[in-house]
């Protein structure tokens, strides 16, 4: 079964991320605005129970943050894909290392840089044209994030929240 | 904000509810399969922190129970829903009395019939076809409930689940 881990950002915000999306994401139906913590793996029902524990701990381990969305960014030409630039912010470094290291080892060829992908899959000529036109507005939005949550993915590619984890708060 | 209570069921029943819903339910993207506990209700943000203690002390004082799925049924003639029926058990019935009781009071001006919607909003002839068809078929699936969810219904009409709560643990 494939499972990820995200936060799930405000309604106001998830709104505005819509706003884009509807119109330039290909992914708009399948799960709500996010910020993508641990890309999607695969782990069988049965290490389930050691995937959630780890996940109880860490979150135990974190405590809330300010999370502020601040200019609109773009991963061309590697992918066509716009985005929200998430500010770097140490707590969200170290959650996202620690819900991708030890028992929850994930390997990236990348650097993590956090967002919320409001466009993707667009061709070359919409992608340039829709950031060309962002890349002039403003966006400036801060919030408090104290929770992220387990995904799994169904057969239809939507994603389900299997369990959401409060920050701060051990059990 | 609007707010509701569900029910997640496994990935392989949402999985079987998804083959007819991408047919035959208008809500299909908007919420994966589920059983509604409480209908849509409103809330300002500021109370939620009274809903959510409610919420956590019901799944506290409940025991995780067998679900069982045992046939298809339909609304028709009030409503052109087709769903899959969940079998009348005394635990789900006090989980949802409980959550629409006290502070999480909600009238009803219809009886809790327990189910999982796969169609809705079909016309009339196509409801008594899928329909006519479906209850000839057999289903016969059970499954272990240990958590339900609190969801918040974006500007899109799309649901994001805001935090779930685990049956029989108190925190």
């Amino acid at each position: 079964m494939k499972y990820g881990i995200a936060i799930f950002p405000s309604k106001k915000l998830q709104d505005i991320a819509n706003s884009y999306r509807k119109r330039y994401d290909s992914h708009y139906a399948l799960i709500p605005p996010h910020v993508t913590i641990k890309e999607s793996f695969e782990a069988e029902e049965e290490d389930l129970p050691e995937i959630l524990e780890e996940m109880r701990n860490v979150a135990s381990q974190t405590s809330p943050f300010t999370m502020e969305v601040y200019k609109f960014g773009s991963f061309h030409p590697v992918t066509n894909t716009i985005y929200m630039k998430v500010r770097e912010n140490d707590t969200l470094t170290t959650l996202r290392e620690r819900l991708n290291s030890g028992k929850l080892e994930h390997h990236y060829d990348y650097q993590f840089v956090p967002h919320i992908t409001i466009g993707q899959q667009l061709d070359n000529d919409e992608c340039s044209d829709v950031f060309g036109r962002l890349k002039m507005e403003s966006i400036n939005h801060e919030e408090m994030i104290d929770r992220f949550s387990l995904l799994y993915q169904l057969d239809n590619n939507m994603w389900t929240v299997y369990e959401t984890f409060r920050l701060g708060k051990g059990e």
